[in-house]
């Protein structure tokens, strides 16, 4: 399997994922306007992948700035990184990352240039080695609610594709091939852009697990059929209330789990949880351009000219979510409550 | 508008539904050959518009019988009845229409076989003419739950492309309009085949109404926010305690619209109502291939290989519906005896 995201000597490379799932293609990213284009148009995509990309692309991003002093430097730092922050707006990862790679600027000012350039390297490399372990780690806590025989239906893609390795939502069923357990899935293609289809069956396929393709609109008779035993998706913001924002129709599957007494978990690392957001009213939802839906996959399906909300993402209330895996463990309800002590611990 | 479909002179004219929006294309039909690829293929959909295609179906299928004696004539015209009735299983017109055509056969088994032959014709013109005049009526009878300034949700196309004219869903729309009211559409796109996108967006942005094109991911979002005041859906098979058999994705729409307390109405003719079909379990639901979600919009959006669910239909239990309209006036809950009533007035 080729590494969705991988940096080495000044350049960042990844899987064009909109090439997926016809062409494996990798493309090498050696500045910042390329990392930018790349998370704008999904070349790499997922709330975790873009935290890490984002990062490498201040690494590429500052490498020939060519100033002596701190001041300077940190301006076109600062540059840098508020243009990759205009990228996406909903995935939390972004600013986290960003943060991230803002404290060590700061932190070793002091430093020569050519130093802090270093230490954001071993920064963004950092980030992303610890998004592999996070990664594991969701995984192995996802096991707690993940029983051998269950068939897990899941929305988008939140596997490798979407991280540095195993994924968020689709880490437990990965840890649990690993075990020998055996798990059946159900991917929502998920429309407009189909990560479903293209991603998730992809890496679910590649990896040997039993993976059943359905359109977005089948999840309610799948669940209905008595098919689906647990959902779990990944995340791109969680409120402090446990709030999620993730791709659209996220929310819809929730009430149809709902209906059917199905448990809806969502899957994410801390990074993704954003405290300073109490409530989904605080979450920016992203809206794309109506060719998504009308021109998607070249060829015309909608009429001219046709009228088009297209949001990227929903939000989940914390209600509808029986519970949310972390590399720390799984928050249950009253989330306002057992999100902050992950922190704590 | 051009008619979606026409008949004059032994031969069938039809929009190919399967070319629009982006190709407005009247085929000829001959034969019955021809009629049933038309129907299987949906280059005529939605359950009326199949029951009237059938019909006529029938009509080019016996021209060229060359039988002088009933017995011989009639054995033929059931294999064209019946190669008819095995295009596509879950549209209950199909099989009444057929059954209109072969009452007309036997109730004239003593004439001279032309003369039967100008009996069956006259039927299926007579059957194209009556669902005209039934939608119209369904339209009228919906404006008493559709109030000027409202917004429409609807699922798939159960508009005057699946019917003679105005639709079933669509019908009260068009009526309103016809009144001069202001109602707006959210169409969710309907995968996999994308009617909703493809006809329900094009036949009513040529009518001129407001219309807004999502994903049917989309529809909780849509609904979430506040944005629906009512849903209305047509129906391929209506069983006799109300459980409805439409476009797969119905279902999910049904228990989305029950979570946001937005009622939820089926638009369709008594001739889709199947007294003989006690419940949803007496329902045939038409399964289909996998190239329609693999490879459903002329590129390849999914591996190779995957496997694929792909229902036609789902059914929406009779206890998530408000109402439905018909020509005879809105049957409510309990279905079991307001349904029968309709057959009696």
């Amino acid at each position: 399997m080729i590494d969705t995201i991988r940096y080495e000597k000044g350049s960042i490379y990844i899987i064009d994922q909109t090439k997926l799932p016809t062409e494996l293609v990798v493309i090498e990213i050696d500045d910042v306007k390329e990392c930018w284009d790349a998370i704008k148009e999904l070349k790499v995509r997922g709330a975790p992948a873009i935290g890490i990309a984002a990062a490498y692309g201040v690494v590429v991003g500052v490498k020939d700035i060519d100033e002596n002093n701190f001041e300077n430097f940190y301006k076109e730092f600062k540059k840098v990184s508020d243009y990759l922050a205009s990228s996406r707006p909903t995935a939390v990862n972004l600013f986290w990352a960003l943060e991230r790679m803002n404290k060590v600027a700061l932190d070793n000012k002091e430093l020569p240039i050519s130093e802090i350039k270093s230490a954001l390297e071993k920064e963004a490399i950092l980030i992303h080695k610890e998004d592999e372990e996070t990664c594991r780690k969701i995984g192995e806590n996802g096991l707690e609610v993940l029983k051998d025989g269950m068939t897990v239906l899941t929305h988008c893609n939140a596997g490798r594709l979407a991280t540095a390795k195993y994924g968020t939502a689709l880490a437990p069923i990965y840890i649990a091939k690993e075990k020998g357990m055996n798990i059946k899935v159900f991917a929502d293609e998920t429309r407009p852009l189909l990560q479903g289809s293209r991603l998730t069956a992809f890496e679910l396929q590649e990896a040997g697990v039993d993976v059943t393709l359905i359109t977005d609109n089948m999840a309610a008779m799948v669940m209905g059929e008595g098919k689906i035993d647990l959902v779990i998706v990944g995340c791109d913001r969680v409120a402090a209330n446990g709030d999620t924002a993730n791709k659209i129709g996220t929310y819809g599957v929730a009430l149809l789990a709902k209906a059917h007494n199905i448990p809806f978990y969502i899957a994410g690392p801390l990074s993704t949880i954003d405290l300073d957001a109490t409530t989904k009213e605080e979450i920016p939802i992203e809206e794309r351009g109506a060719e998504e839906i009308i021109n998607g996959f070249g060829k015309q399906t909608a009429p001219s000219g046709i009228k088009v909300y297209n949001p990227a993402f929903d939000v989940t209330p914390h209600d509808l979510i029986a519970g949310i895996i972390t590399e720390k463990g799984i928050a249950r309800p009253p989330y306002n409550i057992s999100l902050k002590k992950l922190f704590e611990k």
